[in-house]
């Protein structure tokens, strides 16, 4: 038997003008959710927002306080960052990537949301007909809609059809027109949790700068492999991988949310490279006036056009973590590692009852266990499934949200209750029952 | 004597990657004001920065403190706003406005930098065609880069041409090709000071409304007409003008950065009439997906894939200062009515020495003292002025840069200090005696 049976699901839809729940966005998703347990009492197993299960860093927020009560939080921020920030993020990038930023670009964004924005505009303003942004997939959804605001044109490709060997030939078959101005990818990917590796990071940039084209990693779960020992010790190898290694045409987005759990208070640095930073183009420069200087542009053009620069005491809270984690009082890594305990002890539930993991695979080896991982199921497609498993109270996104050409949902597994587990156990198992599959 | 000579002037200059002194923008006007401080340790008059120079209201800073210490900051904040701070802001529309806005169309943005840039990109994107936005002129700058980034055409018309019985006629030639998607303006102006008169505001309801025009009213300096008692009284008349008497199809955006000195923070709240909320258009379906409904889309669409919402904390601020100010507790007009007296003062000392003010009138009066004023100087166009004014440390802003078809510069009286006044008097007296106005 379902949780909610049909009457309840259809009015829940109703109320949030949701036409087909197998269509949901990830907030309609969170939307329905919300309401479902709203109008029955009966809690739903949140599994659809990619949003932190953890309580805030208290380094960050003791230093928000204290900016509260000493800083100038009545006048503008600066529109490229407060110093503070600057600084710490340029020292965090070297102690944790080995990557040398200088502080004027480590420009603060209200959240990396922004950071992609920003960059999407900038990137493909740069040179007339050089305007389009290839996207790895599966990918985050919401960079789409940003290109839709935008009225940008973009392409996916799906990336584990293409790893390894076969990522060089496909890349430059993508860029080969000279029209593309960005490529963009996650990694840790959301929603698969595939991480590109070193090589094919370096195989991204060589591609991208034979094309003159600009790569946007977006790091939001940085150091979030956590296959991968050792990564939170300051200034000590390994790092993670990036192509920042290989080009100065990148822009790095790092988000405070997940790996301080600080998305409440959105704050993330865009890093951009030196010769991206440097560079001046006409187009930018009639547009928006001044030298046309790529770094210059983003922040005074566009990113002081949009939010008049970000939060002053948040700025404050990101630099304290940020400074904390270089001297090694924080250990960001170590704090965020429940999170693969969690999808470790989620996977097995599901794997129990029939489930498979969509993108299972990942350079070779198994895909590792984080804050996302895949599930499909026999027989159902996205739109089925994740429909589906919201009426077991199991609120998950559709990969067909999410660019992928494969069947499944992501699941998130940052806000599952550790009293939650056996909950989620007995449903996946009334689940299964309910959908036996077929044996042929 | 000059207080910086052509030499300091022109490597500042140079430093600043500014190419001619007399076309700076707002942020390279304060960028080379304060380079020229530092590289001299001479103070500059700083008028040029619309930055408020008070502290921050306290009630805003310990609610964050509060809600840092004791709300869910870590989790994503709720893309249309957190609810205390959306009846928050209901409650202040009607105790401040006498008008009416449920909470759900009371939505915080990262300022109104953010919701004015949501707000064209949303209002231009609602009907193929109709896609142009009409400025009334003098206008903040910033605007029109903000649809520089979204590639929106715009025209300006110089209000202070058409005040009055004249208003009329002038918007329905502009309008009546039907292709403005929204009319933009702030009252009181920024940069002049102007008032738009209750008459004045319904005329502007009328004929966009019988165009099919979007109104987005900019009240970043709410009740700031300080010629006007009775404002500070909650739910009492007078109430301030606003086009939202007259129409439903309205965008209000108020800030909290001036009236509670909280620029730092970053936060506003977007009132959205009904009748623009509820309406459903096609264009906003297909490009965004969902019903198309102009209030759902802007937050889920739009805004939330901007910055993924606004800073949790600073939410619990701006609706602790919106409470305090209904129940009478805060008096936000009283707490800036010194920017009055500081405009009085400076008004005083510039007409001494033979300066005028751009934009005198208001409706038939003389122009009110506020937050900002204009001034120009016989035989000088708006870029001679503003570089010449730096020269002798005052930094301002042209008129120019701010679509205005007088000549003059813009003069922010909130960031002058109590013992500026005198060296204020000194410069300009220095100013006129080298510039000798001739008596034709």
């Amino acid at each position: 038997m379902k949780v909610f049976d049909k009457d309840t699901m259809d009015s829940a839809c109703k109320h949030c003008h949701i036409k087909d729940p197998g269509q949901v966005t990830i907030m309609e998703s969170a939307a329905l959710a919300a309401c479902l347990e709203k109008e029955t009492g009966i809690p739903v197993i949140h599994m659809e927002l990619g949003s932190p299960g953890l309580a805030p860093n208290r380094i960050g927020l003791e230093a928000e306080k204290k900016a509260l009560d000493t800083a100038n939080v009545s006048a503008y921020p600066p529109t490229d960052g407060l110093p503070v920030l600057k600084e710490a993020a340029s020292r965090f990038a070297k102690a944790f990537l080995n990557l040398d930023f200088s502080p004027a670009r480590c420009i603060p964004t209200t959240g990396s949301m922004l950071g992609a924005f920003a960059a999407f505009a900038a990137c493909t303003q740069c040179t007339p007909g050089k305007n389009r942004v290839l996207v790895l997939e599966p990918s985050f959804s919401a960079n789409k809609q940003q290109m839709a605001i935008l009225g940008i044109e973009w392409k996916g490709i799906e990336i584990a059809e293409c790893r390894g060997p076969r990522l060089e030939s496909r890349l430059r078959s993508e860029l080969s027109r000279g029209d593309v101005a960005a490529i963009i990818y996650s990694s840790p990917n959301n929603p698969s949790w595939m991480c590109l590796s070193d090589s094919e990071l370096q195989t991204i940039a060589k591609v991208a700068g034979e094309a003159g084209t600009v790569i946007i990693e977006d790091q939001a779960y940085f150091c979030m492999d956590f296959r991968q020992e050792g990564y939170d010790i300051p200034y000590c190898a390994p790092y993670p991988p990036s192509a920042a290694r290989y080009t100065g045409d990148i822009i790095i987005l790092l988000s405070g949310s997940k790996i301080f759990s600080y998305a409440g208070q959105r704050i993330g640095v865009m890093y951009i490279g030196r010769e991206l930073y440097e560079r001046c183009y006409p187009a930018l420069a009639s547009r928006y006036g001044g030298s046309g200087m790529f770094g210059l542009t983003i922040t005074g053009g566009i990113l002081d056009m949009i939010t008049s620069g970000c939060t002053a005491s948040t700025q404050w809270g990101l630099a304290a973590m940020m400074d904390a984690s270089c001297d090694g009082t924080v250990n960001f890594v170590n704090d965020t590692r429940i999170y693969a305990e969690r999808a470790s002890r989620m996977k097995e539930i599901f794997s129990s009852g029939g489930f498979n993991i969509s993108y299972p695979d990942d350079a070779g080896g198994p895909v590792g266990d984080g804050f996302f991982f895949t599930l499909s199921y026999p027989g159902m497609d996205s739109n089925a499934l994740i429909s589906e498993l919201m009426a077991y109270g199991i609120s998950t996104v559709s990969l067909d949200k999410m660019g992928s050409s494969r069947h499944g949902v992501r699941v998130c597994s940052s806000r599952i209750r550790p009293d939650q587990f056996t909950l989620l156990r007995e449903r996946v198992e009334q689940f299964s029952k309910d959908h036996p599959i077929s044996k042929e």
